[in-house]
């Protein structure tokens, strides 16, 4: 853990440089704009420890699969989020010397991120080797206006009359710092430079993504332009630009930047628009470029603003995991999903886990408009075939689809056996995305339109994968990894029969629905899925009744899977502190053989069913698994969090929100340098609405539960259900509901019901 | 499955040369000494397909393992079988063109690898490209009396008048096709080349093995000796012998070559012992050599050989067998034990297995001294340390031991989770073969050497291994992999449950008998071991006590696994054609839930414990687990073979026995070019002697219950028993038991006891 960002509401702020916290800084201050993203590398050169990266959405390598021992069903390779072509380097050279502040006495060093406004600044004073004392101030932004664009403005002065050579370059030469064979993965087509603008054109091996990476510069000194020398090599493109700068006098570069990609346009026409793109935003000018990238994040903040008074750490920790999700994912392209690192770094490869479906949603349903999550759930529809094509690679048939754990095209690219082929429940977890959705925004006609479909190739998924057990007499479902990753390749994992069991009734009510509602899709989807309703639902009926669910009845509590209660039993409160985590200290099949929980695994269950479990049950099984989970998935907490509220354990509750909170910006778990967690930055927001808000959809009643802790003057969120924009803000026992929109909407606070009009605020005091 | 190897009772025979299966016949004539061996590679260079194979016992290089994903307790290296410097290689090039097979018009070839012997012979008639035809017989040896030393005769002739160059060299770049990071492996010290030797010094990177490959040749024309001109360069040392060759006149070529490691010598005198080792040979002549070599085979077949009368493929197949097990351990050096391809081949890397302990040391307890198995149970004794250390990493203390699954040295090489720490019945064949061993002897004395200290250690380890489950109120094992690895992460495998209760029983017993004989070495071992005898066998008892085992009570069989009958039961007669082998056709999560058997497993331990259950139970779990069994590993079918004479079923006994004899030489896996299955091959012996046999050890007294196959004339077999040789043959329900050595020795022939005194002979017709 490392406490060294310093502490404010609206800033991620770095005050002094460290050279050894710089990787973490860098995924700290990544910035994106859902198309494209940077690591906070600098634009001079840095020979110090540094991960450089910049990625482009849904451009990935497919990595040969690395493997000791080769199982029958690993896919041949694993995506890798590229390190895509470098577009913010500018080279600097005073007297001579190479700007680098590896080398440089450094007098002052800021790096600040503006959430508020979704600007990068960084500003630093420093005496290089050959005694120039530099001071520079940098800005940058990656448009969210113009997701193609981005933007820096680089400023320096001398404390002497010097020679500056002021280099900005596009970089093809880039690589990977997690790929698997030390490869390279981009081959440079072509590297211009003249008047137009400086590009490298590059294709990715393999998958041929073709890029043009481009940018157009200018160096003033005060009112003087400078004049460009343009050079291109074999993997770079860029211009030189020679002057003298008087001491103390300010020589300003801008470099305006734009990344094309064949995901979008024909390949040969990629230069093309990288030179319209570049004429449109120097036309514009880097001010109005600020402007207005100020007031997009302005009305992005205005739908998903969390404020939480009292607590400037949790405060800054909740906008910081606002601002990664709304600049990992805007929901314009539904090609694309959120990584388990956002743009701020490479590792776990892919794009698209589970963690979409089941944190993900909540918060872009909540926070934007429902297109953004409808996009989502199109993605998946879109990925149904490999789906299909995945089930079929591991034997199952007539349509069963399963979504792989981890993707970028929709087909599968983990090889770990225990998960790739057994941790299944993430197909459940799609199918409740689309009951999710639906129950949120009331568009039951997106099941006509994508949803059944797909909620067709998981039923069938599910019914193949359990088998009757005629010793049991019941169906069970053996070799699975339940979400809690430290059990593998178990029996009869209670989460993942549940999920399969309900998978089954909500795929009968969706078909029962669209047969009813939508005549025609329905003998489409028919026709198409060659589906037999008569055999395939009599067969799910059959397996929704004799569903064998572990239990045990003198403790009288779910068990997370059969056997459960044969380990040794002990609890994370009798662990020796040196055991902890128990994922760097414990080898794994410890691990596997004890009792300990990594994440919520029956309380998964249980939090995606609330309703169907009454508090008494949900605080026995509660109290029974947390005392036995080591939260060791940043995933885990915020299930915790919320599921503590609603049985009123507000200081567990509170104990589990800190620790979900500022995991990144406190270096929780020594990886943060790697990049941000940032799908289980949607869990911290869950836990803030769904748990101290109690915010829960029940039979189209929007209902509010609110607990907040004593720590907490107030909390406030935003939310947007059905088209209203709701400002929900909670001050003890005080709630107050403000309808900020033009619609009038039914509300339950604490069990209470009211007709909330247009504009109108409601409040219990 | 091919069948291209003529069937004989003594020569394993390539006729006609086919490209495609060169790396097969390379496999089955590599030839060995328990020192080293090679592949049947061509001495002349060869640009066709082929696996060049050069190996030294126990000169290992510890690969970086290859992984996707780190499991914590993995170990940091993969050991890898090395292929060493070259020492069988020699150039030829006749009128300016190198002599190559691949590009020959090839009018004959035989390759055959006479077992009885120990010598490799092939003749070859090849057009050149230049149109010349050549005539060709080499022969070569790795004696066996001499065992760093190797030698080859060579000679040639062509069809007209020639202009021959011969290069005789030893080449150090070389590199292993299972290289992880296809790196070398190899340091080349020093090459030297003069009238005494032409050496290569070499040394492994890591594990710094040196060693030096040196030969020293002639060529004789027929009279004349030609004048070799020496030379070296950065990797490689030899000579060059250029003559003209009239047509039809014999060229003869005898290289002499040895190997000297670090292993055995002071890593600056390898080259000087080298020397000596070639002055020897040299002096001793090629005749002489192939001489000894015959004779020291012939001493190994009288002890060993197995005549089957009525069934050549089955003759060849056992000798085969029998051959290649010989030729891969003699057990002169207690450092070495038995690889899994011997030295025909480097996949699997590590020495040793298990299988050493399961199915090897009945093969040599029977067939060679008893101080080779003594030395195969010493080299684990003398890897106890690792093995506490191994135990250690994954968390088990208070000296608990825990073998690795693969190993050079001790230490654990392996790297898949579900085996290296879960498939931990390896500890338990260790503390068996200790019991086997002394049960074969009567060398019970072992116990206070050697054998008690490590028992200790094995029971410790299972002491921890298990934990009371307050809910069954027994003992548990969890989260294990059994012999049958169609399984992982079980509960309660009965195999393994079975067996470390019966190792605590075994150790307490040792304990008892060390105790009470050896007062001296049982306090030397207390202290040694901090053994606390009262606590820790008190828990032992209980433990054995209430060991949980897994049993149906309906069909009156032992479970496999808890839970084993909630899979859904399907024969494997039921199976389609198409979806075998099952390893290769289906997932393997497919593979993992299905009630589907890699190798015995049940059943391995009714055939260890077989005086334990009558033969009602025995029947009735071979019918139930036997039609599930797939007979994936190589270990199978021997297994079954054995329990199957057992039950009187004869038929199924010589099914099993046809599929483990010809594995490799018929190819059935499809994985002979790789090497050959060495280690299994001892359990096809076993088949033999243990199954149609039905040779058993109780209360002293060796038992022969023998039942062949109605396709067999006779079968016969040589056995050591306690020091007596004895020849049993066995024709239709006629048994003979010939004692050939001066020992009196107690049998029971089909219950029936006798004494049969020094030469004389029982029968019982």
């Amino acid at each position: 853990m490392k406490q060294y960002i310093k502490h404010h509401p609206w800033h991620i702020i770095e005050e002094g440089f460290d050279a050894h916290l710089n990787k973490i800084s860098e995924s700290l201050c990544s910035i994106g704009n859902g198309r494209m993203g940077q690591r906070a590398n600098f634009e001079e050169h840095y020979s110090g420890e540094t991960l450089q990266g910049t990625y482009l959405a849904g451009v990935y390598y497919p990595d040969k699969t690395r493997v000791g021992w080769w199982k029958n069903g690993y896919p041949e390779y694993f995506a890798k989020v590229l390190n895509a072509p470098n577009i913010i380097g500018i080279d600097v050279t005073i007297n001579g010397t190479r700007l680098d502040l590896a080398h440089c006495n450094i007098k002052s060093f800021n790096r600040t991120l503006d959430m508020k406004a979704g600007l990068l600044n960084r500003n630093f004073v420093a005496t290089m080797p050959n005694g120039v004392t530099v001071t520079v101030s940098a800005q940058r932004l990656f448009s969210v206006v113009d997701d193609e664009c981005a933007a820096i403005e680089y400023s320096l002065q001398t404390d002497v009359d010097a020679t500056v050579s002021v280099k900005p370059f596009v970089d093809g030469d880039v690589s990977n710092a997690d790929s698997n064979y030390a490869e390279k993965f981009w081959n440079i087509l072509q590297t211009v430079s003249d008047i137009k603008s400086s590009y490298v054109l590059a294709e990715t091996k393999k998958t041929q993504f073709r890029v043009c990476a481009a940018f157009k510069s200018s160096v003033k000194v005060d009112t003087q332009n400078i004049e460009a020398q343009h050079y291109s090599n074999a993997t770079s493109a860029g211009c030189t630009y020679a002057f003298a700068l008087a001491a103390h006098t300010t020589a300003v570069i801008y470099k305006f930047c734009t990344v094309t990609t064949s995901q979008n346009y024909n390949a040969d026409a990629l230069d093309g628009k990288a030179i319209v793109n570049l004429q449109r935003i120097v036309e514009k000018g880097y001010v109005k470029m600020v402007d207005e990238q100020k007031q997009a994040w302005f009305k992005k903040w205005t739908t998903s603003d969390i404020v939480i008074e009292g607590d400037v750490a949790a405060q800054q920790g909740i906008r910081f995991n606002i601002f990664q999700l709304n600049q990992t994912y805007t929901g314009l392209d539904e090609r694309l999903n959120i990584g388990p690192k956002g743009f701020t770094g490479e590792k776990y490869g892919g794009s698209t886990y589970w963690d979409t479906e089941a944190y993900c949603i909540p918060f872009y349903l909540s926070t934007a408009n429902q297109a953004v999550s409808r996009n989502l759930l199109v993605y998946r529809y879109k990925h149904l075939q490999k789906a299909i094509e995945n089930a079929a690679k591991l034997g199952f048939k007539n349509g069963a689809a399963l979504y792989p754990m981890v993707t970028m095209n929709g087909e599968e690219c983990h090889n770990e056996w225990e998960i790739t082929f057994e941790e299944i429940h993430r197909n459940g977890a799609i199918a409740y995305a689309i009951y999710n959705y639906i129950n949120y925004t009331s568009d039951i006609d997106y099941l006509a339109e994508y949803g059944l479909e797909v909620l067709i190739g998981i039923a069938r998924f599910w019914a193949q994968r359990v088998n009757y057990s005629t010793h049991k007499k019941k169906y069970v479902m053996l070799g699975v990894t339940g979400p809690n990753e430290y059990e593998n390749n178990v029996n009869n994992n209670w989460y993942t029969n549940y999920l399969a069991s309900w998978c089954l009734k909500y795929t009968i009510e969706a078909i029962d629905y669209v047969k009813s509602n939508h005549k025609k899709a329905f003998k489409q989807i028919v026709a198409t899925t060659t589906f037999d309703a008569k055999v395939e639902t009599t067969l799910w009926k059959d397996i929704i009744k004799k569903m064998y669910y572990p239990v045990d009845k003198e403790l009288n509590i779910i068990l997370q899977q059969e056997g459960y209660l044969d380990k040794e039993q002990i609890l994370v409160a009798d662990l020796p502190a040196a055991d902890r985590p128990l994922n760097q200290k414990w080898s794994w099949d410890r691990i596997l053989r004890s009792c300990f929980i990594k994440q919520a695994d029956v309380l998964q269950g249980i939090y995606f069913f609330q309703d169907e479990f009454d508090n008494d049950t949900i605080t026995r099984n509660f109290d029974f698994y947390e005392k036995r989970t080591v939260h060791e998935s940043s995933l885990s907490p915020c299930v915790h969090s919320i599921l503590a509220c609603r049985i009123g354990r507000i200081d567990k509750a509170y104990e589990m929100y800190l620790r979900t909170a500022r995991l990144d910006l406190d270096d929780y778990n020594n990886d943060t340098e790697d990049g941000c967690h940032t799908t289980s930055m949607a869990g911290t927001w869950m836990s803030i609405v769904e748990g101290f808000g109690g915010m829960l959809v029940r039979n189209n009643v929007l209902h509010f539960n609110p607990l907040i802790p004593a720590q907490w003057k107030s909390l406030s969120f935003k939310i947007t259900y059905r088209r209203a924009l709701l400002q929900v803000t909670i001050e003890g026992k005080k709630v107050t509901i403000e309808n900020q929109s033009g619609q009038t909407i039914q509300l339950s606070v604490n069990s209470t019901l009211h007709q909330l009009k247009a504009m109108e605020t409601y409040s219990n005091n």
